[in-house]
């Protein structure tokens, strides 16, 4: 770049593996990356724009001449320009989308009316169709022409006259068969699809069971769509996995590592305020037995104890509970089965919990009604805490709230809350045998 | 099943995708099971039998003749195989390996002496090779060979004669290409490999980022040992970041949904009771403090407002550590950079919460010197358990522990300590002003 020799750039450049272009077109400067607009065609730039993520999009886009960004979006695939479109101004879109080429913004324009994160928003329609009665030495002549311009050609769907989705063809299929047969014969019948509008989630559910490269999206009459491909699949269970590690930390977009400690601060910032103003909440409980804590002051030591327990439970059953949703494991049916499940398991804890400590106390402190004033405050409250974490998880997720709400923190404070409400009546109520 | 109708059923089940005939497999009772093998092949019995996972693997095992299941193992791909032999006792797989095919005994030996979780111990051999001399006819023409045999065809490694891999022509290239040119011409020279002892998170971070279907695994020599496949890169990175749930929950091994009460509480039992016990060092800083309790009682009102914030801005903190350990993103060098941040994000929560709660405690407790002593302590508190959240996960990975030693619970407690021994230590200081 800097010694302005254009060919020689262009031939390593494009040389390299679209990811490899990627990390070095982001090291560059402004000026750099004026070179690198004017030595590559649009054609030739849309795939480093495609692998942008969408904040660098926005920074770069505004880099480029107008003629020169609408070549690139005719370039790139329709589930690309609907991402970066679905992210900016409406009436801008709008604009980019009237210099496009007519059917690719037709194409664009159709996927961005689909509600976010369902099959149809992040489906492309760069496909082969391919009809049943063709022969296998058609196709492969049509795959010649075609296979520059699909996303995926490993797969071929096979459509009827009505558009209507009837079958698959791997390529791997295609080779292996004699050049005269017909696709009927060959092509699987049994080809699972997806409707537009499941969730994205699922959708990779799906691939990930079947071990698929990619799976068609139809119409509710069976219309072929578009496809999702499993590269998209492996980005978008990556974000879903890192929505619920902040779920369960209350860190809600905050884990880019890229954020300066001002941003990361006010990102973090509401719920820890939040949280604890509910702190002061629990700071009311105990103010409520004052009393009782006036009288024994020794049991603000086990305060603590109580509290951690009953957190550290509530995040495990959390945990279970966010991860089993995610990989679709809590299915129908199975939810009485689960929150039984879960009760014995903290019974038992509570169980285990009680004898151990009771014994401990007994021995440190020499009190043995204290000790088991806090022995039986543990199994009600690690019996209580344990449904509490694992229910209240499915309970948002049915109601099809924001499950963000149910995150670890705040469960962890909703457990402590009760784990002390149970502390201290038990104390109360047994505070004249002390 | 029921009417004995073999060839029906033969007909029914063979046409069905391979997942959902593990579908029908699984619910199967016995009986009906020793049909199935009975009316299938070893051959095609190999395919459902590599979809099981490896506690219905054993439990199948025993229920296939020596011979049936030897033939089996011959027509599974050696990754598979492998994955199986590993959990079985070593004198048992080599009978079995004995009676496998010599060629394919021999892959899967090597295989096995691969440390887990390394690119070598999840690729496998069914692979197509190709050499750069080769015509595009012609590799056209052994492809219609190979193909049934090699788990994914649509890349094609080309190596020299000293089995150097030298370069990949992707399927879609080979299809274009006119039939006379030779790979030489056609095959990108840069192709990207992991090496063999790569750990394999590594391995699907490659892939991730590069949107391969199968990456080659190569030795320190640059001979092309085998593929690994996006499909099982997709099951790894589930594990890992399952493991990674575990890790912020202490749950190792119990998020499995199919576990009984018992079983799940004996999983997470060890956690909590250890955890508890430690929980019993916080009632001894309690206990050290229990004269400046004694004398103002109010104070133990505070005591989960600290505890808490302590453990939310830490569980923050750890998140973001281990999540960005997870996805690569915390690079050499980026190290003191972060702790800045995390120091810097934990002084401005600290900062907030002070102003807020001093402010309230003021208002509602009309104590302002109770209201001072918190919100300072809440300021120093929240600093420092941040960077411990963050810190500590980051440690125990370079020092290459297991990482689940800094569970969320873990880092919880630990906060807690420091946040009480910093929170009584500030009242005892100014406990005479009280």
């Amino acid at each position: 770049l800097k010694n302005e020799k254009i060919n020689e750039f262009r031939h390593t450049f494009l040389d390299l593996h679209p990811s490899d272009q990627l990390d070095i077109f982001i090291s560059l400067n402004q000026d750099a990356r004026a070179k690198v607009y004017s030595y590559l065609s649009p054609e030739e730039f849309a795939n480093v724009f495609s692998g942008l993520d969408i904040r660098e999009q926005k920074l770069y886009f505004l880099e480029l001449a107008e003629e020169y960004s609408s070549t690139m979006f005719n370039y790139m695939f329709t589930d690309n320009v609907v991402t970066f479109l679905a992210e900016i101004n409406t009436e801008r879109a709008d604009a980019i989308l009237a210099n496009m080429d007519k059917d690719k913004a037709r194409h664009v324009k159709r996927l961005l009316s689909y509600a976010e994160e369902t099959a149809g928003s992040i489906m492309t329609k760069e496909l082969i169709r391919i009809s049943s009665t063709e022969k296998v030495s058609n196709v492969l002549e049509r795959l010649r022409e075609e296979a520059p311009t699909a996303e995926i050609i490993y797969y071929l769907y096979v459509t009827n006259v009505n558009q209507e989705l009837v079958g698959v063809v791997s390529l791997r299929d295609l080779i292996v068969a004699s050049p005269e047969e017909t696709i009927e014969n060959i092509m699987s019948k049994k080809v699972i699809s997806v409707e537009e509008d499941l969730d994205q989630e699922d959708v990779g559910h799906t691939i990930k069971k079947y071990d698929f490269l990619a799976v068609p999206v139809v119409s509710k009459e069976n219309h072929l769509l578009g496809i999702i491909t499993v590269d998209d699949i492996m980005d978008i269970l990556e974000e879903e996995a890192t929505e619920d590690f902040e779920e369960l930390s209350a860190t809600k977009g905050s884990t880019d590592i890229d954020l300066s400690g001002y941003e990361t601060a006010k990102m973090r910032g509401p719920w820890i305020i939040a949280l604890m103003f509910l702190g002061m909440l629990t700071a009311g409980v105990i103010g409520y037995f004052e009393e009782t804590l006036e009288a024994v002051v020794l049991l603000s030591v086990f305060i603590p104890l109580i509290m951690d327990s009953a957190g550290n439970v509530g995040t495990q059953s959390l945990t279970v509970a966010v991860r089993g949703l995610a990989l679709g494991n809590i299915k129908q049916g199975g939810f009485w089965r689960m929150i039984k499940r879960e009760l014995t398991a903290g019974f038992l804890l509570g169980l285990v919990c009680m004898v151990s400590i009771t014994v401990l106390i007994s021995v440190i402190y020499g009190n043995w009604i204290l000790a088991v004033i806090v022995g039986v405050s543990l199994l009600c409250t690690l019996t209580v805490s344990t449904v509490v974490g694992f229910i209240v998880p499915l309970i948002i997720n049915k109601l099809k709230f924001d499950p963000a709400i149910a995150s670890g923190p705040f469960i962890t404070t909703v457990n402590d809350i009760l784990g002390l409400v149970i502390y201290f009546s038990i104390a109360t109520a047994l505070m004249h045998l002390l």
